[in-house]
């Protein structure tokens, strides 16, 4: 057995197990499934062979529910020394106990094209009314009816990093204008214009989208409240796909209920599941979606290629491209 | 009054009078409404006053039902020498009157963003199934569950003009691969292969979107037969936005029930509107709507454009950008 062990959940081994083989480095593979720790063989792993020095937690364990019990089992050697997550966000307490234990953590970007998708298909959904037209279509109901493009719209993209990136090459062909916002001022050809987080007070009038596309941090908690809603136009559409305590829940839907923004389109929630007595389901200025946002099909395939790359990186002493500073 | 007269719709002249204004020719606009044709001023034009050399068939006219009735005004002196439809399809009976008397015919472009823009935000729609995560939260459930993402997936558009290059332009950004088939074999940067629609079957076993975007004429008129829908792929869709009778709707419903393809998007139909009785309203692999696809908000402004600009051709003598061969 050699010295470096990578613990990997059993299914995602049996999909990149060629691509592993081709890597230049010695290693063991550890695979996980619910039922123990074997070798790629099937043999058994003893507690006292058990030293995982690496570990990935695939997208699988996501689908399945297990990325708590994986988790958990990556942890309990204390020998484990970087861990490649599949989420791009690093809030889940799973990572946080990661990070709390001085691991490595390195997040992914394979969600971010998924998301960007999830986006633009969204507004397209609310802003061409297809609820209302396959409604029509439900009831046999020939409508001619106008609609508005999102061609010549301006939307705010809040957070402006990878996903913000991929939604801004996706929106722009559309006849869109972009707008980042970040923290701190940068340049980005990616988008129209880039200003500071401080500086959206002069963009909200003018946004007819504003996505929030930002982690969750203690800048970010609350920053949609009464006072950032009371700023946008009584014809937008605000889209979260960042994490539900960036937005105030409440006061999103007394500004939905005065007018303004006219639209809401939720994937993620201060809660979730979402609690079936939320007043979210029923309102008709809410699309809401349940955390799906990242779910796409392609976040498999991308994921596995990140965590190879990574990989090889990784045992080769080179730096990472994707890396939690903590 | 100047001896070039241009007929518009009251309407639309309204809007766009300060421009005409200030284009550098002579000329006399009057002013169509249903209750009659005046001067820009309010006063009547008589009969034998009334000699319109240029008509511009505004969108206004398609909005309010009176495209014939316009169209019959300028047909009837006998004056007109050229026609600047709002429409990029010239199959509608008055436009056949206009070529039929020799006129010259521009049909517009002005529509073609909007179509690329429904053609994008249908597919999305189908694919991420939007109308199951609508019913999903009307009925307070929450489904957290994988989605397929058009990013890597392959689109085959037949009739690649100028709608299908839009189509193209938006598409691709989202990882989508464009085949363009048109009639001669031409190079085309906007698609990533270009073949003849001879050598459709070739691509059809690999298209994962189908989209019709070519004019009807003889050759497309049952194109898509059970011939044609049989080489497609059994998860494939179909999307219609060129004109009903591209496809065999009676075969469409055949094949649909035998698995192959997996959906149609309709937004045009053999006759319109669609029956009541008509079997595609209720079928589950129908996503229909009524004939709305170049409707879009966009097409006012963009329509106005393409008259003042083709105008200005007109009255300078130069060639015009958008003529119709007949």
């Amino acid at each position: 057995m050699s010295e470096r062990q990578v613990l990997i959940p059993q299914i995602a081994y049996d999909r990149i197990r060629n691509q592993l083989d081709e890597l230049p480095h010695e290693l063991t593979v550890l695979c996980w499934s619910p039922t123990g720790i074997t070798l790629a063989d099937g043999s058994p792993v003893t507690p006292s062979e058990y030293a995982p020095e690496v570990g990935w937690i695939a997208i699988d364990t996501m689908f399945s529910g297990e990325f708590p019990s994986f988790a958990a089992a990556l942890l309990e050697p204390g020998t484990v020394r970087w861990v490649q997550s599949c989420l791009a966000g690093i809030d889940a307490p799973p990572l946080l106990k990661i990070l709390d234990a001085g691991i490595r953590l390195s997040n992914s970007d394979s969600p971010n094209a998924g998301v960007a998708e999830y986006v633009l298909a969204a507004v397209l959904h609310v802003q061409h009314r297809w609820t209302e037209r396959r409604d029509n279509q439900r009831s046999n109901k020939w409508v001619q009816r106008g609609w508005s493009e999102i061609n010549g719209t301006k939307w705010l993209v809040v957070g402006f990093g990878s996903i913000g990136g991929e939604i801004a090459n996706r929106a722009r062909p559309f006849g869109v204008e972009v707008v980042g916002a970040r923290r701190t001022k940068v340049q980005d050809p990616r988008a129209d214009e880039m200003v500071t987080v401080d500086q959206i007070s002069e963009v909200l009038p003018l946004a007819d989208v504003v996505v929030l596309a930002c982690p969750l941090t203690n800048e970010t908690r609350g920053l949609v409240d009464q006072h950032f809603l009371s700023q946008m136009r009584d014809d937008a559409i605000l889209v979260n796909v960042a994490r539900g305590p960036v937005v105030n829940t409440g006061e999103l839907l007394k500004a939905l209920d005065s007018g303004r923004p006219d639209h809401a389109i939720l994937d993620v929630f201060e809660t979730e599941p979402l609690d079936d007595s939320s007043p979210l389901w029923d309102h008709p200025k809410v699309t809401l979606t349940s955390h799906v946002a990242g779910a796409g099909s392609g976040i498999v395939g991308r994921g596995d290629q990140v965590f190879l790359e990574q990989l090889d990186a990784y045992l080769s002493g080179r730096s990472l491209r994707l890396e939690v500073r903590s």
